[in-house]
C-alpha cells in the first residue's frame, strides 16, 4: 500500500512515530524540505475519506493540530501551516486502498538553522512546491527533530 | 485581500454561492479543471488558521463536508476528493490577511459530460496539477453546475 508516496510504510511508522492522541499518529515525514513536515494518520484503517470521520474523531484532530502547530512554533519558529487531505496515490492501486491521513507542511517567512542545517521555504506564501524537491535527512539529525517536536508537545 | 488567487473576492461570493450552513459558506471556484471545485468558507471572519477553529465550527464542517460529497457524486459521480487548507497567498500581505478556508476538489476517475463539455482529470491518482490549469466557463454553464449541486444538497 502506497501510502505518502512512501514505499515502505511500516518502516517508515516505525521510526518515525512523533506522539499519538486518541484516535490518531503522528510521523515525520522523509521529506524534511519543509522543517517539521509530518503526516498525521488515522488509527482506524477503515476510513479513507474526510467526510468519513466520526464527530470525536475530528474533534480529537482539531486537538490534536492545536498541539502540534503550537510545538512547531516553539521548536521552529514556523509562520503558519499548510494542512491538505488527499490519498491520491491509493487511487492507484485496484481496488483503491484509501486510509485517512493529513500532510501538515509547516511554513516559513524567514530562515531557520536547526541542527546546524539551514532551511530556506523559497515559495513562502504561494503554494508549496510540486513537484516536491527532495530532501531527506540522515536519521540522527531525524531524531533530533522528533525529540525536539516532542519535548514541546503539552 | 487576495484570497483564493481571485482578485475580485466581492464578486466572486456575490455570484457563485452554492449552499451555506450556520458557520460555513461554499462558492463555486472560477476554475473548474475539477468540475465542481469549490471553497468551503468559515463566516467568521477573525479566524485565519486551521487549528483556530471551535469544536462548533468543525463539527458543522464535517457535516457539511458529508452533504457536499454526497451531492458531487450525485451530481457528476466524483470517485474521491481533494481537501487543502492553505492560506498562503494572504501571507503576501503586511500584515497577512489569512481567513479560514478549505479548498474542495472532487477528483474523477473517468471522463464526464456535463452542460455539453468534456471534463477529464488528467491526473487523478496524483497530486491535482500545479501550477494549476485554467478552465473558466461562461456564467450559463457555472450557473448550471451551482443548480445541478444545490438541488441535491439535503
Amino acid at each position: 500500500m502506497a501510502l505518502w508516496g512512501y514505499k515502505n510504510q511500516t518502516k517508515m511508522e516505525a521510526n518515525n512515530e512523533v506522539f499519538e492522541t486518541e484516535y490518531w499518529k503522528v510521523f515525520l515525514m522523509p521529506n524534511q524540505t519543509y522543517l517539521g513536515y509530518c503526516s498525521v494518520s488515522l488509527k482506524r484503517r477503515d476510513c479513507g475519506d474526510l467526510a468519513d470521520m466520526t464527530n470525536d474523531e475530528i474533534i480529537d484532530f482539531l486537538k490534536l493540530a492545536k498541539k502540534l502547530e503550537s510545538a512547531i512554533k516553539k521548536a521552529f519558529g514556523a509562520t503558519m501551516f499548510n494542512w491538505t487531505c488527499l490519498m491520491n496515490l491509493a487511487y492507484q492501486n485496484n481496488p483503491p486502498t484509501p486510509h485517512m491521513h493529513w500532510h501538515f507542511r509547516p511554513r516559513y517567512d524567514h530562515k531557520v538553522t536547526f541542527a546546524g542545517l539551514e532551511f530556506v521555504d523559497q515559495f513562502f506564501g504561494q503554494h508549496y512546491d510540486w513537484p516536491p524537491t527532495e530532501r531527506i535527512l540522515n536519521d540522527a539529525v531525524r531524531e533530533k527533530i522528533i525529540d525536539e517536536i516532542e519535548k514541546l508537545i503539552d
